[in-house]
């Protein structure tokens, strides 16, 4: 007999729900890639019947009585830390009263469709309207997980996807990034206009031939289609399972780039989900610790090996058997299209120079707001602040390419920004740490070889800064960054 | 205040076994269409985890209140009707005791996967031993199902695709068939022998272009298609749910025919379930009430309509515009291609004239192995023999094209076989109804506007035969199906 039947318990509670949100994950995919129009309100009621039911089960009673029993059952290595993730994820449930999360539901929703309203009508009173609603049930939620968590209400926030992690942290490495970026940039743009042009590929690419193509880069790639797919959307994403994993892109038929470097994005983040230890699934030790170790892996297939040479020149064949020969798809002209540089006002975007100014204004505002140092109707003055400030950029007129760019606010996601630049220092890191250890990049599967063991396959036995410990050797910080990005636009370039 | 609480809240648990049926739907859906090959272990799983979810809601105690207590409720019309459907089938849930319902899904899952096994190694021994606990089950739920609903085992297996049918009716009507239709047979094999033979289609027919032509046939015949799509599969099959219908169809690169005509049967199927009544959704009454019905809005697109030469005068310029034009795609000839005779071995490669005898045969079959007059060893001889009694055909070696080319049975799927040839009869007397109401069959839509009303509308409202008397004046009966027949294959043909 098991000498921990209540941790046992635990165990098949999450693979349960595991199961079950499989369904959610196909439901999803399906909706964004194949679903016909009229099916929308039929499968909104079905998802929510799943979720509702989830709720149920995480709410049984003799749940609790397996949380309390299982602390006092000898549990040893994984299993202790696999308890432990349990334990924190309940914490933060728990937190927050059924009430709040009922109404956060509703104040997300309508603000969701005021948002699309109001990037068709430009009117930002109407979605202010709609969107401070969420913008008080977020600082609610804040406050509350911070007294559950013993935690600032923005690190109460933050911890739902860097567990461990705290503003201060993320302040002190965006601060030093705010410090050696903005004269790089202005550096790098100088050079660039002194420099000729690369060579604009000239289209039309036809979609299937771009679908073709991307599906030919994932299989260099990696990707594992056995266990996978690709399929056409309007937002590129992955989901699906880690058995089963559904990437989705869309393609331009007058710029095959977006679709082709969404692709390989997307890839980065696949192979991390076909690639989580199996042996825990269902578990929260099997799933990814950190947003930022995510969005890593993807930006270490778009950012670090995309422009290196040895991969342009894979793609170069590739390219003229999609489209025929051009010019443009020589090596170096793809590195040099890959690594131009164009500051603008829309954040998905941007280049890989002033991508990271854009987070750091999101994270400024969100904290901003979150602690109430400014409200709602500030948000836009901040942002055009900013946005010329850090980027030089001077403000558009219309808002859905300023302040109503992105979803997350509006869906109540506070905390995830940092996310996406965290995730630039850990993709500079480790590709910088594969170059020490491994010569030879052009290897076949190089990059996946090294980043199965280091990071993969540790799930979430790691919190952000111990998995980069274990996988290069030292803390996060902007260091790889830095030096990668100043090598390729900076002097020395 | 709801004067029906109790029944009210049977009306809110159907629509939530409903809503939840819908992830099963499109999981299954996607299972058979999208699904990459690895994703089947975690597929088979998460399904598996809903349907213990739904089993659980409907085993929750309080549901047994409410029907105690809605039965005193006072409810009319409608609401009546469907209070009594929701009865039945409660009924029938509960007269199969979990542990048999547990043992029916471990000895058929085992029995399907020795079916694939003997298909391939021709081994009736084999699969007769992984089948035999199958038949086992079957009899031991049509015997409790009997004692509970009063009827005869074979009946009360009829019960759950048929309500209110019963096998003396099904026998009487199909002794009728096997009465009239084999001298027809035979008058139209020697006519068909006399006759110059139709002009066959050259190929190849590209499969993209198949789908395209379908796409087209199924807008032809009222496919909502924002409400549904067509995708491409091994079986073809119409899932999904009435408001998102999916139908998928296979193609066969060297002749067009199965894949139109599949795909036209299964438009039968999809305007069924997109023009079931929606003011009952998710309520036993929105359902069809039998599978005759469904089977039979099915043959009246593929068996009635299709081979008119008005409908074949609309596929030839489809034809035409997907593959070129031949002498082939000719109107008479496409009608003389739809009309041919071939007995074989094959019920699914059947013809209109031999289709019915190889109902006949499974459902002589299945209620002798039911009652118990033979056993799982004594099918192969039985089927031989019946085979070469009812269709003059020579049995052939293989299992796979005898006892084994369905996989009805093996499912312990007892019971549905009658459907088939019942859902004929229903096809022919619904088509010579509308001739007599309508007398311009060519119209936009005549035979949907002439269905709508009469059959899909009316859901679950009506038992077989007040559904036939609705629609048509008369309950079933062989007449419209032998005048057909006759008229199509006979002495006037």
């Amino acid at each position: 007999m098991s000498k921990s039947p209540a941790y046992d318990a635990l165990v098949a509670h999450h693979r349960r729900v595991h199961d079950l949100e499989h369904l959610q994950a196909i439901a999803t995919w399906d909706r964004m890639t194949h679903m016909p129009p009229a099916g929308g309100p039929a499968r909104a009621a079905a998802q929510a019947a799943l979720t509702v039911l989830i709720k149920q089960l995480q709410a049984d009673p003799t749940l609790a009585q397996q949380f309390e029993a299982a602390a006092h059952e000898p549990l040893l290595g994984d299993a202790a830390l696999n308890f432990a993730r349990m334990r924190q994820a309940r914490r933060i449930e728990a937190a927050i009263p059924a009430t709040l999360a009922e109404r956060r539901e509703l104040v997300t929703g309508a603000a969701m469709q005021a948002w699309g309203r109001a990037r068709q009508d430009d009117n930002w009173d109407n979605f202010a309207a709609a969107w401070a609603p969420v913008v008080a049930v977020t600082r609610e939620s804040a406050a509350r997980l911070g007294d559950a968590l013993g935690l600032q209400p923005m690190d109460a926030l933050l911890e739902r996807w860097e567990p461990g992690l705290r503003m201060a942290r993320v302040n002190a490495l965006f601060g030093q990034v705010q410090g050696w970026l903005p004269p790089l940039v202005e550096h790098a743009l100088v050079a660039q206009a002194n420099s000729p042009p690369p060579l604009e590929p000239v289209g039309p690419f036809p979609a299937a031939a771009q679908k073709r193509l991307c599906e030919q880069v994932m299989a260099l790639l990696g990707f594992d289609f056995d266990a996978g797919r690709l399929d056409t959307t309007q937002h590129p994403f992955t989901g699906g399972v880690p058995e089963d994993v559904r990437m989705a892109t869309r393609f331009d038929e007058t710029n095959f780039l977006p679709g082709l470097i969404g692709t390989i994005h997307e890839t980065g983040h696949s192979r991390y989900q076909q690639n989580l230890p199996r042996a825990w699934l269902g578990q929260p030790l099997a799933g990814p610790h950190s947003a930022a170790l995510h969005e890593g892996q993807a930006l270490i297939f778009e950012r670090q090996l995309a422009p290196e040479p040895a991969f342009c020149q894979l793609l170069t064949p590739l390219l003229r058997q999609a489209f025929g020969s051009q010019p443009a798809f020589e090596p170096d002209n793809l590195a040099r299209l890959l690594k131009r540089i164009r500051p603008g006002p829309i954040r998905v975007a941007a280049d890989e120079l002033t991508y990271p100014l854009h987070v750091i204004m999101r994270v400024q505002i969100e904290q901003a707001l979150v602690e109430g140092q400014i409200e709602v109707d500030d948000v836009p003055a901040w942002w055009n602040e900013h946005l010329q400030r850090l980027l030089g950029v001077d403000p558009p007129a219309p808002f859905s390419q300023g302040p109503l760019q992105d979803p997350h606010w509006v869906q109540g996601m506070f905390g995830y920004f940092p996310a996406y630049l965290l995730g630039a220092m850990v993709a500079a890191q480790c590709f910088a740490a594969l170059r020490r250890d491994v010569p030879d990049l052009q290897a076949q599967g190089a990059l996946g070889n090294w980043l199965a063991p280091r990071i993969w396959q540790q799930g979430a036995r790691h919190d952000l800064d111990a998995m980069m410990q274990h996988a290069t050797g030292e803390p996060l910080s902007d260091n790889a960054l830095r030096t990668q990005l100043e090598q390729r636009h900076g002097r020395s370039n």
